[in-house]
C-alpha cells in the first residue's frame, strides 16, 4: 500500500480495491479460494461444492427508491451466488446500529429483507446484533453472508474467447444514480429507482444455456467498466463495447450529464452481465427478456483479439477509446 | 419493542438483546432455522448437515493484552460453530474500515487473522471491504460467518436432567475484564489477558463423549449467568452453580471488587460450558485438561429440579440465590 491510510476510495470497488486486495489481504490470507479474487468462493464440504459469499452494506441514505438496505443485502448477497452459478439457499444476517436507531426503522428494513428473502427463497438462519454508541456507527449497517449449491448446468470455464457476446439483462448505472440524486436532494429526478433485485430466478432460467456461458458477473462497485476491465485481465483477450448499445436511462444519461459521470462506472445492484458464445447470445436474451428483471436485456459488445486485455468504447462516430476501470472513488457508500 | 429507540443494551445479549430477537426479528424472519436462536443453525444442503454462524465484531479498544479484533473475529465465530457440534472449515471475512484507518492496524489485524485462523485449521474463503467516512464509522468493525460440517459425534440433545454436570474449560471473566481496564486505563492490572482462542480443537477432543454431552455454549456476551439462564429457559429444570467452585484469576476479581461487577456476567471468548451426564463428567475434565486451553477445566454446578427454569447461586455461606440473565448494559463493545 502506498499510502498509509485507509483512503475512502480503497472501498470504490476499482483499481484501488483491488490494490488493497491483492497488496494487502492476499499476502497474509493466501489460499486457493481466495486466489480467484471472485465475488464468491467455491469449497469442498462434506463431499459437496457449495459456494460462498459476504459482503457489508453501508449505503446512504438507508432509504431509497426502489428499495432501502435490507432489500439491498439480501440482493447483493444472493446475486453474488447466483453469478457464481450457485443457487442461493441460506444467509446469515448480522447488524450493526447506532445507539437510537429508530426501531420503526429497523422494522421496516426487516419487511425489505423479508419480502426479498421470500422472492429470493432464501432462508435467514442465524444472525446477530451490536449496537455502538451514538456517534461511533453511521445509523445501520448490514452484513449478510450465504451459502449455496453450485449448480451442475453452468459450466462456466471463465476462459473468453473472440467473438463472444457480452450481455446484460437490462439498463445500466440505475442503483447509483438514485443513490446519487437522494443524497444531493435532487428528487426532481423523480423516476429514478435503484435496479436492486434478487437474480438468482432469472439466472436460474439460463442453466440450459450453462455450456455456452463462459462467465457470469454482476456489476455492482465500479460499474460495467470495472468488471469487464476485470474479466479480460491477464485473459490475453479484449473487449469492445458499442456505445450505441448500452442500455441507459434517459434520466439517468441526465443526471450524469449533469454531475459529469459516466453511467459505465455508475454501480447496479439488480443487473448481471454474461459473457456467452456467440451462437447463442440470442436464444439467451430471448430466455433474459421472459423475465420482468430482463425485458430490456441486449448484447452490449464482444470479445475481441484486437487489444489484449483491454476494454474499448467504439463510439457513436466509430472511434474506438479504452475504458480503464474506475480508479479514485467516484461515490463513497453506494452500497 | 417497548423503546421507540434502538439503545446500547438492545446488544448486550442479556435480556433486551433476547427481548429485541423475539419481538422484532422473529415475527418478520420466522424459520424453523432461526427458531432455536442457538448460536449457529443447523441447515441441510445438498443432502448434507452443515452448520452456519455470523457474528460481527465491533470490540473497543481494537487491541488489547491477550489478542486483537482480527484474533476474536475468527475465534468467536469458530467457537460458535464448534459449539453447535461442528468441525468449523470456511469463513467469510468482511470489513467495515473508517477512512483515515492505519494501513499498519490493518496488517496486523490481518496477521493476528491469519494466525487464529491457522491454529483453528479454518480457510478463508471469501472476503469484503467497505470504507466509510471519517466519523461514519468507530476504527474498523469485522463481520465473520463460518460453515462448518455437522459431526456425527456429538448427539446432543439439549434435553439436561437433574444430576447433569456444569463443566467449564477454565477462568472466567477474563475477556471482559481485560477489554475493560484498557477502556479505563488501568494499566496496573498488567496481568490481566483476554482468554479469546479458538476451540474447536480442544472441543473434537470430547468427540468420545458425545453421546454423554447434553449441549454446549461460549458464554460470551451476558457471561456464564446468561447462558446458563437461556439453558433452563422453559426446560423445566434448573441449574446450581457453586461459588467455592467458579474459576476466577484473582486479578480478576479484584478488578470486579473495584468496579461493582461480578465475573459471572462478564464475557469470555475462549470459553465453553459443557452440560454433561453426571458419570462422565470427570473423564470429561481429565480430557479437557490435556489441551492447554483446558487446564483449569472443572465443574461449577449441576442440574436440579430444586427450581426449575431458574438459575441459582449456591454462596459459600450455604445459601442460594437466584442469577437472572444480564438485565441492561454492562459494558458496551466487549466483542
Amino acid at each position: 500500500m502506498k499510502d498509509d491510510k485507509i483512503l475512502l476510495s480503497y472501498g470504490s470497488g476499482g483499481r484501488l480495491s483491488q490494490q488493497l486486495i491483492k497488496e494487502t489481504f492476499l499476502p497474509s490470507l493466501r489460499n486457493p479460494f481466495l486466489e480467484p479474487l471472485d465475488d464468491g468462493a467455491i469449497v469442498n464440504i462434506a463431499g459437496r461444492k457449495l459456494v460462498m459469499s459476504t459482503d457489508s452494506y453501508v449505503v446512504d441514505p438507508i432509504f431509497f427508491p426502489g428499495g432501502d438496505i435490507g432489500t439491498l443485502a439480501i440482493s447483493g448477497t444472493v446475486n453474488d451466488l447466483a453469478v457464481m452459478g450457485a443457487i442461493p439457499r441460506y444467509l446469515s444476517l448480522a447488524f450493526i446500529i447506532e445507539e437510537g436507531f429508530p426501531a420503526k426503522d429497523l422494522k421496516k428494513i426487516l419487511q425489505s429483507i423479508q419480502k426479498t428473502s421470500f422472492e429470493a427463497g432464501v432462508s435467514i438462519v442465524t444472525g446477530d446484533t451490536k449496537v455502538v454508541q451514538k456517534g461511533f456507527a453511521d445509523k445501520i449497517f448490514i452484513n449478510t453472508s450465504g451459502v449455496g449449491e453450485l449448480s451442475d448446468k453452468f459450466k462456466m470455464t471463465r476462459k473468453i474467447s473472440a467473438g463472444d457476446k457480452i450481455i446484460i439483462n437490462g439498463t445500466i448505472g440505475d442503483h447509483g444514480t438514485t443513490i446519487m440524486a437522494q443524497r444531493e436532494g435532487l428528487t426532481l429526478h423523480s423516476t429514478l429507482r435503484s435496479d436492486c433485485a434478487p437474480l438468482n430466478r432469472l439466472i436460474e432460467k439460463l442453466g440450459d444455456f450453462g455450456d455456452s456461458i463462459r462467465l457470469m458477473r454482476d456489476p455492482t462497485r465500479g460499474g460495467v467498466a470495472t468488471v469487464l476491465n476485470e474479466i479480460v485481465e491477464n485473459s490475453g483477450h479484449g473487449i469492445v463495447v458499442s456505445e450505441a448499445s448500452l442500455p441507459v436511462r434517459p434520466e439517468v444519461r441526465g443526471l450524469c450529464e449533469i454531475l459529469g459521470l459516466d453511467p459505465l462506472y455508475i454501480a447496479n445492484e439488480g443487473k448481471v452481465l454474461v459473457v456467452a458464445e456467440a451462437a447463442r447470445a440470442e436464444e439467451i436474451i430471448s430466455i433474459l427478456r421472459t423475465d420482468p428483471l430482463g425485458q430490456e436485456a441486449c448484447i452490449i459488445g464482444e470479445v475481441t483479439d484486437e487489444h489484449p486485455d483491454k476494454v474499448a468504447m467504439e463510439t457513436d462516430f466509430g472511434s474506438r477509446r479504452i475504458i480503464d476501470m474506475l480508479t479514485g472513488e467516484q461515490l463513497p457508500r453506494i452500497c
